[in-house]
């Protein structure tokens, strides 16, 4: 094996030119086998193989600088920096990230996870660099997804400026390129990559007009539709700002790669370097279906099936089909996804309601000001969207749609701890920077009846509002217990003595294996479902305070800011005496792996709980 | 008076076209006197006098939609609208805002404030109008500055994609534009607003090329080299995007603005109207220091100087004066900000260190990532920035900084109450969403020296830490006492019994005066600075505890995830009985004003505090 050869950086530079082939069949291979054993993001890495090697051949590692943009395209670069040993406990508890990781190797410079971060991170170490004196080049690897992001277009802004080098790879996997402007392309490039080209300070359009089919050439370029990726293909946007344009280049043509890479390395300035891949390249299933093997879970080999069946319905489903009735009822609900049709749900209310439906990109902070102005002007909003990738756009919840008090529905799936994407994606703030923000409100549902219950209720609501629930399957215990949602009131599920468990969504699915537990134990247990985070219900816990001894608080989120800390700050200034115990997660980020375990190494798993109840009770 | 004549919407249609001029002429001599007294936006406003004239010509009003990119031109929009009594009370608490407000009028349809927000909301109100079927133009009035943000930038490739009517502004008010630039741009102009043009699905190359001079036109476009602002100059940037573009026109011709609004509303695409304005039109001071007349205090009409001599340096000063200093005994300290080089202080470190400072432009997304990548690639950034700024940059500061433990410095100008810019500008959030962040660290100086102290401190340390420090004056009292600032310890400044003030930055000013009238009272009273606001010194709540019946909290910022919530649940947690007052914001936002009378209104000014010390005492 090839592969074999490669233990650490820079070896991949051993191997035969002739070779290059048979190391890339190797490399796709040996991640198929490994990501259908562990689920992963197959088909991102499946397209970045030759383009990777090449930037392995063509740099010089890690004295040089690869910025993987959301990262999860990085396992070949974990292979050829002598990580193939990590492979087998991929995003697994305390393995090896499905992300760069700046504490797993040094040829990690910079952690990703968000989208389109890794031009300005890029920007970042090409400005040191500069200063400091060093000779080394910087590469952010992007996708055409991450560049409807703004902040990529804010960086790309800021690039265009500099009289420095600076590579940018543009990895355009998208297959609806149609092939008349892929055969331009082609003419573009052969005229690009020319040494003289960049020696003239004219651009493509001089060029072309010098040429005989130049009007046509330029009539073509115009004729394109598609908005920000046409105006890659040709790279007049680029060039336009000053930024030149390499490409484009076939992703899975290696010599071809480097020779194009070390002419950007030749580059005075910011160089963008546009390579075509395909997802999944290599393998059928994944080529076919590039939505699903994504990020995909253990599957078959042979038939490219997941493993398991996938077993109860997830809160996604839940809220895909109340979408649906709740669109059918009103004709004002109309539903925003920051291109997430798939992963929030809402591809089903895109095709039974177009027209209804906005798919906006990776541009969450447009999302939620679009949403604004929907409200503003008598719709009803949906911005359905995962709850770490709000944080984009708080400023626009404060500003554009809290200030003026309209109402918008924030459906925030992913809340909580997410599991093996780790870090960047675990949802653990917002019941904190959601409930710092006057005017607004947040909800979390117990159980898959309930999150249908709010979302009609939060339809039906005047202002702000947000519904969190998180990740994986729909909990479906609890079902006869429905009261009907009340503006800030909870719900009392098991109402007895001693000890008030107040459970947070997710959490009470938690609270009643608690409650079994500690009953066992010979205690007395209520069990309140909080539903409401903002504003919480004062009188619920006046009223648990009269009747137990000890109240416990328990949510998926950071203490500061939190429900807790909110109940605790409610108890102290109404001089409630008992006792209270917080449970949330740490002051501290959440690493990727399966999340029962992440609960029980932060504390909150059922046994965990009990054992500190019993601790406080005792107290 | 023809403006006396105007005393609601569409009044101006009475208006006959030869007395355009002249009620333009009346308009800005209101503007200059009226701000001559109460201060506000000279500049941006009498830039666009003309320019609103002619949309409210040009629309119905209020039907038709117009928003504000960030707002504070739209005092020419108000006079038009019938609020010309509004503006002795302009800004003023009570008074009329100087930002849009739809609680003021009707033909207020969306409330702005921060930048590059417009085109996001527009887009909302144009898809909301086509779900309603209603046939209104919904109009976006941009800066050139407002589209370095990104979030213009995602909208606009949303609005790449439309087949219906939307109006966009650009309202350029750049000077740097060149006389070449401008001489092409008029050519240009002449092909695109013909009647034939909109007609043709061939754009401007095309039409370029079939004309004599096509291939000199297409090189001239190519050398422009100033990024954005050059793209959109002969609007290539917008037409490769599929949105029509017509312009540039003079925004001071009346006439040819209507002209070409009408055009544009015959449009079936997006458009964007390119007008060029100059900020500060008509009154000489004001058009030579554009920069001073943005946002002005009262000043001499005759001379154009404040009529306040400034007092004591503010805060901006001291960060300006010790950030030399810190760049003269660190080589690795670099500085960055987003568009505000006067507003932070900034501009003396350019002229001094220009290689290390950065401005971005308004793009506090990109700011913060790049600040991470410097970091990353040894230096040590800092970033300087208004605290309702950085509320843009939330999930980079989670993502980008904090999760690696990045050494960035957040200066986080204008934090707590800022006065007269009113809900959008107050920075009353951040030690709660900053607080929330794991690895983050947070400051706050109670006095100038302190200020220079605590920078020193954030440059030495090693990790994500921010100090924020308010608007206005800088404090000069308590000079003799300046304690080394050390890791997560506050400072006591007094030591007494009964009460202990426990007062986070600028509420230590507040909390000398709340002593020096508890003292008259009889009480015996302790301050303490707090320093940190994460981690909060919890020995020295401890310590406190011990001496004092009651400890009081004090902060100007909201009380969800703030000093006091963490004060109370560090005391709850660790059963301390004292009594215990919050002194925060409340859940709300606060409107323009001056500051004292704002806080007196949100009951944080020495009086209201006293009063509920002593009630608590009594309690």
């Amino acid at each position: 094996m090839l592969l074999d050869l490669i233990k650490k950086p820079n070896d991949i530079k051993k191997i035969e030119p002739n070779d290059y082939n048979r190391l890339a069949s190797e490399i796709r291979e040996f991640l198929i086998e490994s990501i259908s054993e562990t689920g992963g993001h197959l088909g991102p890495n499946l397209g970045v193989v030759e383009l990777t090697m090449a930037l392995h051949l063509a740099l010089d590692l890690p004295k040089d600088k690869i910025i993987w943009d959301v990262g999860h395209q990085s396992y070949t670069h974990k292979l050829l920096t002598g990580r193939k040993e990590g492979f087998g406990s991929l995003r697994k508890y305390g393995g090896m990230s499905g992300f760069p990781k700046r504490c797993e190797s040094d040829c990690d410079c910079f952690d990703t996870g968000h989208s389109s971060t890794s031009l300005s991170a890029g920007l970042g170490f090409v400005k040191a660099r500069d200063i400091k004196g060093d000779n080394n080049y910087v590469v952010s690897v992007i996708g055409d997804g991450a560049l409807t992001g703004g902040m990529a277009y804010e960086a790309l802004n800021n690039a265009a400026r500099m009289d420095t080098n600076f590579i940018i790879i543009l990895n355009d996997n998208n297959m609806s390129i149609s092939e008349n402007v892929g055969g331009m392309s082609k003419y573009l490039n052969s005229i690009r990559t020319a040494e003289n080209y960049r020696n003239t300070k004219d651009g493509i359009y001089y060029s072309l007009l010098k040429t005989k089919h130049g009007q046509a050439i330029v009539d073509k370029v115009r004729k394109a539709k598609n908005s920000v990726k046409q105006l890659v293909i040709p790279g007049m946007l680029f060039e336009n700002m000053g930024i030149t344009y390499l490409g484009p280049v076939d992703g899975h043509d290696i010599n071809g790669l480097v020779t194009v890479i070390n002419e950007a390395k030749r580059c005075k300035t910011s160089v963008i370097v546009h390579v075509i891949t395909k997802k999944g390249k290599g393998y059928e299933p994944a080529e076919k279906h590039p939505a699903r093997f994504h990020g995909s879970d253990p599957f078959d080999i042979e038939t490219g099936v997941p493993k398991k069946l996938k077993p109860k319905p997830n809160y996604t489903d839940i809220f895909s089909t109340v979408m649906i009735k709740l669109a059918k009822r009103n004709p004002e609900v109309v539903a925003i996804t920051a291109a997430m049709p798939d992963g929030t749900g809402l591809k089903r209310f895109r095709n039974v309601y177009p027209k209804r439906f906005f798919d906006v990109g990776i541009a969450e902070q447009h999302a939620v000001t679009f949403a604004a102005g929907l409200a503003a002007n008598g719709l009803k909003p949906i911005v359905a969207v995962y709850s770490s990738f709000l944080q984009r756009a708080y400023d626009q919840i404060v500003h554009d749609v809290c200030i003026q008090n309209l109402p918008v529905v924030f459906a925030i799936d992913r809340a909580g701890l997410v599991g093996s994407d780790g870090e960047t994606h675990q949802g653990i703030f917002d019941l904190s920077y959601l409930s710092s923000i006057p005017n607004m409100h947040v909800m979390a549902p117990k159980n898959k009846w309930e999150l249908s219950d709010m979302m009609k209720f939060a339809v039906a609501f005047d202002g702000p509002i947000a519904v969190r629930y998180p990740r994986g399957e729909a909990y479906d215990g609890l079902e006869e217990y429905r009261q009907p949602v009340v503006y800030g009131k909870s719900e009392v599920i098991y109402q007895e003595h001693q000890i008030a468990l107040l459970a947070v969504g997710s959490m009470v699915k938690t609270a009643v294996e608690v409650r079994n537990k500690l009953k066992i134990l010979g205690y007395g247990c209520s069990l309140i479902n909080a539903r409401f985070i903002k504003p919480i219900d004062e009188e619920m816990i006046e009223a648990a305070g009269k009747k137990h001894e000890l109240l416990v608080t328990m949510e998926e989120n950071v203490a500061s800011g939190g429900f807790g800390e909110k109940t605790r700050a409610y108890m102290s200034q109404n001089s409630m005496r008992n006792k209270l115990l917080n449970i949330t997660l740490p002051d501290d980020y959440v690493e990727h792996g399966n999340v029962d375990i992440l609960k029980k190494e932060v504390g909150i798993d059922a046994d965990s709980i009990v054992q500190k109840i019993v601790t406080a009770l005792r107290s």
